[in-house]
This record gives C-alpha cells, sequence and structure tokens, in this order.
C-alpha cells in the first residue's frame, strides 16, 4: 500500500450538505485542503457559485473552499476535478437522503446514490486514489436484534424503506470492491441520529420543507412554524413510554470524518472497515423536548399518539469500536445539541435562506 | 391498470445472448414482434449489423429481427427506441454474467448489471411501459436452508459473489418500484442452470474462454478441445457423492418466458411475483457426465477432487409454483439437454465463429 503520499487534498462529495459542510471546519483546522463538489440539489445557493453553507464555512474560518458544482453521475466532469487535485482521500457524503421520499421514487435514489457512488469508485480508481470515508446509516441495522447495537449486528435484513436499502447495497458494493484490490481502504461509518449545529450558530441544518428527524421538528415547534408535534408513545417499553434514540452532535460527527483521515494517513490498513459514529447514550422523545424546551425557555406542545407498526422502541449503539479503532469518541451532551440548534434557528429562521 | 394495448411488440434486451436468442423463437411462434437491443459485448457478430445468434434465428423463423446494437447504460439510445415502438412488455436478459470475473471487476457489474437495470426501468417509466420479466437467478437463494427450494425461500443472505448479489439487489429495486407505483407487473424469474440447444443444432451457447458451468465444460471435454474434467465430490451426501443440481433445457427456459408474457397480456395482477423457472430435478454430475458421454458416444475423462469449502451438495427447486401461476411445465429429459447440446457442438465446434 502507498502510504508515501503527502497530499492534504480530500475531496468531499456532498460537501455543501448538513454533515459535509460542518465536516469542513476540523478539516481545515487539522490542516486539510478542502475541495467540495455538490450538485446543490438540496442546497441554497449564494452569490456566486458557491452555496451559502460554503460561504458560511468560509467566513468562519477565513479559508477559500475549492468547489466544484458537478454531479456525481457526470463521469468526465468527475474525471477532471481528479485530473486538477492529488487527492490523498475521498470523504462520500452525496445521496439523497429523504426516507419517506425514497419510497416515492425508488429509481431516482437507487440511481443517485448507488450509480453515483460506482461512478464515483470508477472515477476514484482510475486515478489510483483508493481511500475513502463513506457516510452510511445506523438504519442499515435495521430493526434492532440486541442492544446496544455494536458493527457486527446484522444488516440489510428486513429494510423496508428505499433510502436504507441504498445505503446497505453500496455498503456491499464497498465490500466486494475491497475484496478485489487489496490497496482499497474504507472506513464506513455508520451514523446514528446527527442533529444540533455550529457553536456559532451559523451553520446549520438547513432541510427541506417539513423536517421528519425529531429535532428539527422540534425546533420548529419551538420557533413557532409549527404548531405541535405528534409524539408516538405510551407503550414503548422505555423509561417514558417514548421511543429512545441516539443523537450525535454534528461537530462530534464532523470530528469524527477528521478521525478516520487521520486513521487513514497513519495506518497501514486495508479492506472496509464498517464503525458506528454517534455517543452511545439513548434519550427518549419527551426527554429531548424537555431539554429542548429547557434551554430555548419556549413551551413545546406535543400530543402522544399511537405508534405506527414496526416502529421501534429502542436504537442505540455501542460506540466503544470508534473509541478503540479511531481514538475518537463523541464528547457533546444533549444540552448542547439543543442549545447549538437553538441559536442556529434563532438566527437562521428560515435556514440559509435567511441570508439571501 | 391499462390492460387493452393490443401492442404485440415486445424488447428483449440482451436478446443477442444464450437465453435471449432461444426466447425470441417461441416469441415469434407465439405471434409476438420482437425487437432485440443487445452491447454485442459478448455476441459474435456477423454480417452487417446483426450478430451471428439473431440471423440464425431469422433463418430458423423465416422472420425479421430488429436489432439495435445499443447499451443500456445509454439512456438517450434506449429512449429512442421506445420512441419508435409502442411496447406491451419488456423481457430483461442483458447483464454481464461470469461469477468468478464479476469479483475481479466489481465496478463493472455493477455499474452494467444494477444501474443498467435502474436505466431501463427510468426509461420504461417514461414511455408508459410497466411490464417486464426480469432473468434473475437461483443463486439469490445462496446455499438452500432446505430442499426443494421455494420461492418462499431466504434470499440475499451470505451472498458471495458480485454476480449473484447484482441480481438481487436487482430484485430488491424492482419490489421497491412496484410498492412505490401499483401500475407496475413484473415476473421475476429465478433460473437454475439453463442448458441444451435448440434442436436443430444452430443455435446454442456461445461462450467465451474456458466454460464455467458443467454442461459446457463437460462438452468441450467431449468434442475434444479440453483433455479432462475435474468433478468435486466423494463426499457429498448425494447419490453418488458428488453435486446434485437442477438443470433445464433452454427451450423449456425459452417457453416459460413466453408462458410469462401471456400471463402478463391476460391477467389484472400487479406488483412484483418471483417465479422459480427449472424441472425440480436433481441430477449429480456424474449422471450428467454418464448421460452426455451416452449420446455422444465418447469417453468424457474426470477426475475426483475434493470440494472447495462452501461447496454445496445438492440444490434443486419446487417448480410447482411455475405450473400454477403461469401455466408451465419443463417438459425436455436430461437426455434432451446432452443430445441438443452434443448436436449443436458437433456443428458448430468453435461456436459461433464457426460460421463466419
Amino acid at each position: 500500500m502507498d502510504n508515501t503520499s503527502k497530499s492534504k487534498f480530500v475531496l468531499l462529495t456532498g460537501g455543501a450538505g448538513y454533515i459535509g459542510s460542518h465536516t469542513i471546519i476540523p478539516l481545515i483546522e487539522s490542516g486539510y485542503e478542502v475541495v467540495v463538489i455538490d450538485n446543490l440539489f438540496n442546497a441554497c445557493k449564494g452569490e456566486g457559485e458557491k452555496p451559502v453553507s460554503i460561504l458560511q464555512v468560509e467566513k468562519l474560518t477565513g479559508k477559500q473552499v475549492t468547489f466544484y458544482a458537478i454531479d456525481l453521475l457526470d463521469y468526465i466532469l468527475l474525471s477532471e476535478v481528479f485530473d486538477k487535485h492529488e487527492f490523498c482521500c475521498v470523504i462520500h457524503f452525496a445521496g439523497l437522503k429523504y426516507s419517506n421520499e425514497s419510497c416515492n421514487i425508488p429509481l431516482n435514489y437507487y440511481k443517485v446514490n448507488v450509480c453515483g457512488s460506482i461512478n464515483l469508485f470508477q472515477v476514484m480508481m482510475e486515478h489510483n486514489v483508493k481511500r475513502l470515508v463513506f457516510s452510511s446509516s445506523s438504519t442499515v441495522y435495521s430493526e434492532p436484534h440486541f442492544l446496544p447495537i455494536t458493527e457486527l449486528h446484522p444488516v440489510g435484513q428486513s429494510l423496508v424503506n428505499v433510502y436504507d436499502k441504498s445505503k446497505y447495497y453500496i455498503e456491499g458494493i464497498i465490500q466486494d470492491l475491497c475484496n478485489s484490490d487489496k490497496e482499497w481502504f474504507v472506513i464506513i461509518l455508520r451514523y446514528f441520529n446527527s442533529v444540533g449545529a455550529h457553536s456559532s450558530g451559523t451553520l446549520g441544518e438547513d432541510p427541506n420543507g417539513t423536517p421528519s428527524n425529531l429535532m428539527p421538528y422540534v425546533a420548529q415547534v419551538a420557533v413557532g412554524k409549527i404548531q405541535s408535534l405528534n409524539v408516538f408513545g405510551k407503550h414503548c417499553s422505555t423509561i417514558d413510554g417514548t421511543g429512545v434514540r441516539d443523537y450525535i452532535h454534528i461537530m462530534d460527527l464532523a470530528e469524527g470524518h477528521v478521525s478516520a483521515l487521520e486513521k487513514m494517513q497513519k495506518s497501514n490498513d486495508s479492506g472496509a472497515i464498517a464503525i458506528n459514529l454517534s455517543t452511545g447514550n439513548g434519550y427518549s422523545v419527551l426527554q429531548v423536548i424537555n431539554m429542548f424546551s429547557q434551554v430555548s425557555k419556549q413551551e413545546i406542545k406535543y400530543e402522544i399518539v399511537d405508534c405506527p407498526n414496526g416502529y421501534c422502541d429502542s436504537s442505540y449503539c455501542d460506540a466503544s469500536f470508534a473509541k478503540e479503532y479511531l481514538g475518537w469518541e463523541a464528547k457533546r451532551t444533549l444540552k448542547e445539541m439543543c442549545e447549538d440548534t437553538w441559536r442556529w434557528l434563532s438566527l437562521y429562521p428560515q435556514g440559509f435562506s435567511t441570508t439571501t
């Protein structure tokens, strides 16, 4: 394995998105030169070529980020980016991400997520860039067979939505790629529920339409954009009857990517290695609501409703492998997750469109 | 569901290949107008535009087959074919098909098989053609948990090669497509081991390089192109210690596709329905060798060697659902499979390149 490359150039696909844009900050702080490609499908466009999220990152870091408005499905333009820069690694965030939507337009999801990834891997191969950090999801575990969920938990069983399946398929393709060529080294990061925002309050999640995840939803109720929240619960076998999930602060998640990159620079490992990225702590929906209410000093109206069929009571991970292998662990508390989300939404109630 | 279309035009992707070309014959005999697209990646080219397999079919049937040398990954050219013809149905054979090769070049396999299928389905959707027969494989079942294998047998577990995984992924995508749009009606045919040739001896399997399946291999030994055969065995818990598989005559398989098409024309069903296509009878490797030796009157040299790790002793299907749902069952015997293979190889010892 060629470990001598001194390149500090990192390509972030989908780097204008929520997780991608936050990850740029600790990457720059760690001395990496960041190149972003994004098709801007979900991004709020700023002045000039760059999306607002990237402009905000540049303000926060005082550094320029090289940006290309490119779609992963465009093999030729993608190749040209690899011709221009010698990358040490690619962090692959790009993809369509809404679970509900994915079931309505499955072909779009598979084309963008799966075929986009295959294109990227082929271009990487052609340019001899064989180190990759891949944004996977804890949803590949489906309904947990045991808790906490370790990386050895079965994956791919009874997956119901297309988004989850697309992530599972890409993991499978990565595994085959690594089996076929021992020079590849891929760290697959299985995120749990990423929430929060940069502590400056100037960078955060900018979802399209009504949010489908809990924290942005709670925040929208707190800020008065949505009246009330339906909470699945009463009958879960959890501390208060509502579902328990494992939340991770976006900046902890961002730093996890830097740790993965550092590992790739230092280690002679190869193959595909899957790692849970979260805190390992579960919080119930009511605990999240109460904490959010406390930090925002807003009443958050909610109504307890019956759980839908197949609703999972409790899901949280064993985060010990990330600590052991990457030397990384999440540091930020639920309180900080709520505080930073609230600061972001107070400053940018309309998300990035506030700034334009 | 629009069941009023009187179009008898059927599109066959990969229609120049082994299964595709044989399927054209009973389709034409049943009154269908056949349009073939094929990228000719595995096909022997004839005079003019058409591959030899298609020219042979035209001789056998006395009918012209419309042919386009098009790759499924070419969205625009594929769309133009759908603009030109109003198809009642697509039979999707196209794909890379060599298990061993698939593990060496996984990205090529996933791109051609998975992304090619996604492209096809998108073009079909745009042209409101929502009836599909898909060539899947019994290999999606992996090592059988029980015998005979019914369609309810688990799929996708512990798949080891990329070809098998690509078929499993496409089945998953088809399922999601049918869930998202109730107008789709897809029959997924899970083939077991297709062997034999057209009884005329002028159309058969024309594999590239050394064959990896038993029957073509045995035939090559009989014809003197290969000296001897390694047979996994001694210790299988089968009739003679060698592996048992379920073989189906290519013309039976071809007729199964016509039955699937007839079902689609007559039925108001929708959704994705998987069907085993084979005889339901298992034959051991030695039984196949002995039968082939008997019909060819050639000695077939073989050596019994240890089974590789994970070698499956026995695999055969429950073929009753095909009979019940399609009104189809395989009729041809192992003897006919061997006779027809032998006739084809005697007439065309170099495959189709004999004719050029």
